[in-house]
């Protein structure tokens, strides 16, 4: 079945630079090991992405459209449709005094953060520090090769497969998400090892949120609620009547 | 009504150490600033406990059964029942060169950590620095003068007297509490704002542990549930409507 927009699907893909043909991003473990960009407790697996949701690129949103499972592509993307053209004005020339201010020793190639932005060093001569604040793939022409690997037709896995984009937790299990579906709402309860995460409460919630807002923007439900649930623990039960589990 | 174990009651109390009269402790805010212990943020009023719950010393749960609303009572803790015995074993002698190791300069009455253990700097001499690691109360005899301010008969008010008990987050709303009651479980929609606690994911586990746990310990309940509802908004409706049309 043809793939459209809204639909649920899971995607291989390997991203490069055209020119340089220097590999990016991937959703697979080998090429990223040989590519030397391989990211630690990142799980190298078929990618899940809502089709014209934004979760990638929009001409690789615009790509899929018509594909079948098992099919590949070739995607050529110009800067404009990637990560923008070079801006020029984001190239700052910073003196030395500045840096030594801050206990800095910059050297060519060095990467910085100022004011929030992301920079690297160009070049340095004449007491001057040339700083390049663009995106490092700025006026790249991008390559994304794709192979569709699955498309969600069942609710539940639909659900499943929004937890594992935005979502992680080291040795979550994904099967032991508990969905309820009741009318228009949907009962999401976690792996109980996720009740342990720490990160902050705050970031759970926005990674939720995301969770919640591709279901509703993509499915029949308005809401979505997540569950934790503290039971009594059975052993603590001996003087109650609850002889049904006992027996 | 005479409060037996099992109530949930709402207190106030002051602490004094007995030989000096100093306050350790109160749920009074004017005493505190008075005494110069107030800690800010923390909001003073009544405290909610659960008789025999051991969220205060086992003296204070035992002194209040049989008191009743607005009554009074001043109880003497010896430091048994306290906060221990002081134990020799605990004050010990550091080298004044391990302090200098770690680019320390002691000086008597300063508070340090060492493996875990809170210390304080009592003497100083020949090169040698005494440290005690007695808890500040061990060895005192103490007061507290309470007052039982509510006894909490509602089932709803029991649940949110702990909450207030075991989770804080400022500006959180315990009226905004969604409480619902079905067969023995409780299913719990705290304030919203309380999504943006920075707090830990884990560190807020725990606290609704031991919320959970005071409700099944006290209460005809099995199962405590947390629930974080996301809905959709319903302007985003007519811009969802406009994207499907575009096709």
């Amino acid at each position: 079945m043809a793939i459209k927009n809204g639909d649920f699907i899971k995607l291989e893909f390997t991203a490069t630079v055209k020119e340089t043909k220097d590999v990016f991003d991937t959703t697979n473990g080998e090429v990223a090991k040989e590519a030397g960009i391989e990211v630690e407790n990142r799980e190298y697996s078929p990618i899940p992405i809502v089709v014209g949701g934004n979760h990638l690129l929009k001409a690789i949103d615009e790509a899929v459209i018509g594909m079948d499972v098992g099919d590949s592509k070739n995607i050529e993307i110009s800067p404009e449709d990637g990560f923008g053209e070079r801006d020029s004005n984001l190239i700052q020339l910073i003196s030395m005094k500045e840096f030594k201010k801050q206990g800095m020793t910059p050297h060519v190639g060095m990467e910085l953060t100022s004011e929030g932005q992301k920079g690297r060093v160009l070049t340095i001569s004449g007491g001057r520090v040339k700083v390049d604040f663009n995106h490092d793939l700025a006026g790249k022409n991008l390559e994304y090769s794709i192979v569709i690997s699955e498309i969600i037709a069942d609710d539940e896995e639909k659900i499943k497969s929004m937890i594992q984009l935005h979502y992680s937790y080291p040795n979550m299990d994904l099967n032991k998400t508990e969905i309820k579906i009741d009318g228009d709402k949907v009962s999401i309860k976690l792996d109980e090892i996720t009740r342990f995460d720490q990160k902050s409460y705050m970031d759970v919630t926005f990674a939720r949120f995301r969770i919640a807002k591709d279901i509703w923007d993509n499915m029949d439900f308005e809401k979505v609620e997540f569950v934790d649930e503290f039971e009594k623990k059975v052993e603590e039960k001996p003087f109650e009547e609850n002889k049904e589990n006992e027996e």
